[in-house]
């Protein structure tokens, strides 16, 4: 297991799908999966994607910045990105960082465990 | 264990120790630790310590602007940090984003075993 390629891989899939379809995230998390996004803590697959789907704007590209890697020690890959949000309409684009805590599955792919989100304002 | 307690003291204890002696760090981090400091992987407490000792600033103040945290799913705490970077002599702070994944230890403490450091640039 390379982390770096799992990360890259997983980071291209997730800001592509977050972006052209929030519904199609659902399938990354499992009902132990935690999201805390803007410090609203929210736990399983189904509420995770109820709160992506009902965030307050439609359209939306995310522009990565760096991405970071580090094995956790459980099968597991910690990534952690910094980049940018610019919402259809809006002037500036807003600055964001988020985590993920990757775990494989039996199928040799990997979920989503724990999510952060935070925006960065300046 | 309360996952919001331990990141709380956590927290408090690495940017106090951080700011006012960073080579007290080193009990936080083991052999297998790993920082990966604005893109640089640096492995073992000794090489960790070694690298925050070196940075090219004397003295520093961390203001924290927030504290998300989650288990990890193995008895672990993730912690996802934002705050400013003041350096003495600076006249602006740098922002920056920080996550830890902490371990819990035979003796009841935490290590930090994934560590990820990232200043977010304006």
């Amino acid at each position: 297991m390379d982390p770096d390629a799992v990360a890259k891989a997983f980071v291209d899939h997730y800001y592509s799908t977050f972006d052209a379809n929030r519904a199609g995230l659902g399938n990354l998390y499992q009902e132990g999966s935690m999201l805390t996004f803007e410090g609203q803590k929210i736990q399983g697959s189904q509420s995770i994607v109820a709160k992506l789907t009902n965030l307050p704007f439609q359209q939306c590209k995310h522009n990565i910045t760096t991405v970071d890697c580090q094995p956790s020690g459980a099968g597991g890959v910690l990534v952690f990105v910094s980049g940018t949000l610019q919402l259809a309409g809006e002037q500036h684009a807003l600055k964001f960082s988020q985590m993920f805590h990757l775990m494989p599955t039996p199928q040799g792919s990997f979920y989503v465990l724990n999510d952060i989100f935070r925006l960065n304002y300046a």
